[in-house]
């Protein structure tokens, strides 16, 4: 403090244009610190994220495969973290590039930049990880692990990356946040990633559900659909609860910087846009869990937790799109018709036996397009100002916005849908034409945990001592059995 | 940055007035930036907490209740989230109204303003719930699900709202925050809510529980009480340690900013009032749960992790009214006595046959009473000046501070139990009398997962598979019994 | 902000000294604000990581043992939390003092300073705790209760202290922050405690366990190694997860302030080194992680979920010494040797027949050993000079620097373990000799919750009432043997 007033002092006098820098300089110091603390922070918590992912799917599937499900969770990340550093980064947010991919600071170099610092780097890896993550939960109980590390690689450093360059980039053809040529002069407001994240996520899983086909006694001869109940609905409390925590990092965190004004001395500023996104979240959320509450007593005749818990993520993977634009009243409808969304598409898929332990693709697909669609319909003419001030103002339909961002968004959720397909769905095929995809019937019937990871993941009773000598027995009895060896 | 200096630089020469609106205006966006970020992740850490109530819950209740737990926690957070943000926020913090209910901002119209952003309602909101999960802890086991659906409606939207509206509004009749009338002439200093939470959650709690009575086997034939040992020790700690957490986000977060200076220029300022909130409240939880440790080690022979987990949560409801205005020694003393409360609480419920599964109308409402009392014998002048600068100065009896802030504080609590009786003990009167409160004897012994929630919480084993299919049988018998259907 | 103006316009005419002083107090409130809004969050992620502890531990000892190491682990945080307060705290930052302890503070006595606030001595005691955790781990599933309660009091409350402060403090000898007569004219650059901690509490656990001999078991007659499976590896996933989260709070944190810039006016400050420092934390643990996954693939033929999250946290113990001095490139480096450091520490275990249950010996001690060496060849010149300014510039060997930091390393190994040696190898072998060390054979094989805990964690089926009956019973039988009764 002593030597910043001897300093600046001097400057007060007669040299107005030194003082000025000097204290210009200092307020720039202390919004960077600032934005990088809530942008760390933020990064964080999406990080957290990955725990409640891991703990919902664990909770979700069998027993048997607990230790398999946890694996691939922690390897999206560890994958993710290495792949995204080398070039998903540079993919995603490299510039200048085409509208199409970045080719820019690969192994992060040139950065820190005037534009990019490591925080930002690693906000973005948390949601790379994100999107790998929501794919893990389609294909569970059922997928070879060689599988799991050759897609997570490739949708973490290569098909996410490109998918948010186009939507978040300053280059990418659909970006809101380009300098001019904006698709259908207004360009995708997708701001924290229904579409980027959630139907890219959602899509991959569901080629690769559809390609392995249904888990073994998921539908019965004649047909019909019988659960698999997942083994711990605590497990599955406590992942849908990480994944509220989480997702305040992943909304609210979407700004990047809290500290923008938009009138300089006003109450009124950027960070209010960053708490309304928080209220809307909430709201979107809330208003999903309880309609789907009583939407499922009304179908199923009792209060179930576990449903209760997939439409409240549905509802929040819904307001990601437009949950910085849009008034908190809006989040509520954004958050009912969700719910409605995830009833309807989880209808649909027993209708086509579909299986998706998760209901991933129903819900980060299905819910995460009506985001898109959503957001294109009730953003606000204020907030869409406010939050993307560079762009032509077109904001919701329903709003008086006129139709062009509804345009963009749709052609977003049909490109999202087409990339995803043509590159996930390929890999998946291919996988699958070399025996690489689905593990063996009798590996599935026995699980995972015991014939790949070295045993099952819970050991409850003293007696189960000698039951883990049995499995051990038992785990060579099926490795020595002549199966070709899966990877 | 160059723009500021070219906006700045002009002014710095003869236009003095115009320089110091304009730096004072950046000097003003700077405090919102890093004030909201800090209550924005106060809050985040404030909803975490309801993940460490869900955790705690489930573990402290037997298996076969557990998803119903659970659902109930996960519903407290949205119900809240809708009621609140309709009214329950305009009851609270509406202002200018009297001093008994607000009657503003209702769905949040003309928020954000001046003295209300966002992240007060969220922050406001996250204190809510906590509110409802308390109470859910104390009627477990043994209540219909629609009684939860509607006192906790009844609870975030309305009971809670009024209370926090009298002692911590600007318009409140006992609060430290109004600008003349402070009731006698001091105020309640109930900083982060021992009794605007949690008496109000405990005292809500003891009604439903009293009302309904003890679960079925509490207490044996000849009237000895049994433990009825809840399933999982590990989720206990768990959900303690979430809840620890949290803490920091309800305590040292209840400054709603941390910018404020007290000498500007100076090292100390509110951030240190801040930091020494998070140590007084470590300090108390950490002395409750050494002499939990140890007291209870004296009285039942064996060191026993779960009561260590209640004692030291006892200290933490009972530091948090005070938590800001006194010194860490006297936290240490808080605790200490919160620890031996609680104790003695427990033994008082067990003479009377009061059965509180989670006991937390003796965890909240017994050291949150003690909580109060000990703020108005503690609390010291210096921080009382700095915390609540525009009240009267009456700090803690034992501080030299008089007797008119203790008798303030036995007001506090008398009017909350008062209150809360009058509300929530009616309304669960009213329940009983409809038969809406209490499940049926044949459910309870069934547990309510099984007959209510549609199956247990957890599938361990293979042989569990045939063993869900028993259970589907035994599902459909117990449905099919002529009784009338709960709702 | 209408009062700044007022204050301020005056000023800015004539009085520019005073005008100089308004504003740079000004900045100066800010920085403290955002600093410190950084630090605590910083100290709330790293308390988060003794939930990480307490779930890991409980998830890697069998289901008998659960209560009694999660006891241990919120005491560590309970002990930690008085003691520190007390005296720990004192003898690790008191100043001005000797090079080898700390003598002021005590009791946060003249606390808040211009140089510490309340927000670092919670930072600290994170810190502190986070040393005992890591030692329960190494002598758990057969250490007396009482045990722990002394060594946890003696190591937070004396050895881990007076080692911070030789690393850490402005006065110890080894540290990088005197003024003057720097170790080897260096001085150790250990910046979140590679050394400090991890080897401090790795060392520490490997004594307690070597005098307490392997458990019951864990070696067969013919010598051979028996692994005794933790009861739940979703246990160990959580833990693991939730140590990632804090660790982001333990490295990134270690600046303590996020505000200063190098250059004023510059998107490069601090913010981007505490951003660096989390990447390279990333980094590191990512590719720990994946080297572990395909090492032990090779070695045992599975993909094994718990030995990833061991590497994980092994590469995080590693590079916590150098995060922030070090490229993300050689973060990779540092992380893929700390998965072959701590394989081949794990076959050196075995070999020896040393028996830790979390293989915290092998993991903090081996891989904090490697991440302290690391730091001396890797450093880089550009980071050493920002985030140490005020010491001689020595830095990585191989990046150029010379010898003298390594020499300075290999002499805080070598200090560390014979410090640790000293001091808690005798505190074991006098609890040893008293016979307060190890349960009985009895014990161990019923476990402990069941003797001296009050029953088992869990409670699964209904059938486990009566068994619960049972077990009361047996515990009486057990409690009645005529053994000497432990504490």
């Amino acid at each position: 403090m002593a030597t910043c007033s001897a300093d600046l002092a001097p400057l007060l006098g007669p040299n107005a244009t030194a003082a000025a820098d000097y204290i210009c300089n200092k307020f720039s110091d202390s919004s960077f610190a600032v934005d990088n603390t809530y942008l760390l922070f933020s990064a964080y918590l999406v990080f957290s994220m990955q725990l409640g992912f891991a703990m919902l799917c664990a909770g979700s599937v069998r027993a048997k495969n607990t230790m398999n499900i946890m694996l691939t969770n922690v390897l999206d990340a560890a994958i993710g973290g290495l792949f995204y550093y080398l070039f998903g980064f540079a993919f995603a947010f490299g510039s200048p590039s085409n509208g199409f991919i970045g080719r820019h600071h690969f192994a992060l170099r040139s950065i820190p930049s005037s534009s990019i610092d490591y925080s930002n780097f690693l906000y973005q890896w948390a949601f790379a990880i994100a999107a790998a993550g929501i794919t893990s939960g389609s294909i569970a109980e059922r997928t070879q692990f060689v599988a799991y590390l050759i897609y997570s690689s490739f949708l973490t450093g290569f098909v996410y990356p490109v998918v948010s360059h186009w939507f978040w980039a300053t280059d990418g053809w659909g970006s809101a946040f380009r300098s001019d040529d904006f698709l259908f002069g207004s360009g995708v407001i997708d701001f924290a990633g229904s579409g980027v994240v959630h139907i890219v996520g959602g899509v991959a899983g569901l080629w690769g559900a559809l390609i392995e086909g249904p888990r073994i006694g998921r539908f019965d001869h004649s047909g019909r659909s019988v659960a698999l109940r997942g083994h711990s609905a605590t497990l599955v409390v406590l992942g849908t609860f990480m994944l509220w925590f989480g997702w305040y990092g992943f909304n609210p965190g979407s700004f990047n910087k809290i500290s923008p004004f938009y009138t300089s001395g006003s109450y009124y500023g950027q960070w209010s846009a960053v708490g309304r996104t928080a209220v809307t979240t909430t709201l979107a959320g809330c208003t999903a869990a309880l309609t789907t509450l009583f939407g499922k007593r009304i179908l199923t005749g009792h209060w179930n937790v576990t449903d209760v818990c997939n439409g409240l993520l549905g509802g929040f993977a819904a307001i990601t799109a437009g949950c910085s634009v849009v008034e908190p009243w809006a989040a509520i409808i954004c958050g009912f018709v969700a719910a409605l969304v995830l009833i309807g598409c989880n209808k649909l898929a027993e209708k086509v036996k579909y299986d998706d332990p998760l209901e991933a693709a129903q819900l980060h697909g299905g819910c995460g397009a009506w985001g898109v669609i959503f957001t294109a319909l009730f953003a606000s003419e204020k907030y869409v100002r406010e939050v993307y001030p560079s762009r032509p103002v077109r904001y919701g339909l329903f709003m008086g916005g006129g139709g062009r961002l509804l345009a963009a968004h749709i052609i977003q959720i049909l490109v999202i849908v087409g990339w995803v397909s043509v590159t996930m769905g390929t890999l998946f095929y291919i996988l699958h034409k070399l025996r690489l995809l689905r593990i063996s019937a009798e590996d599935e019937l026995a699980g995972m945990d015991l014939t790949r990871h070295g045993g099952l993941a819970y050991v409850y009773h003293d007696e189960d001592e000698n039951e883990s000598q049995k499995q051990r027995t038992e785990m060579r009895k099926i490795e020595s059995h002549p199966t070709p060896p899966p990877v």
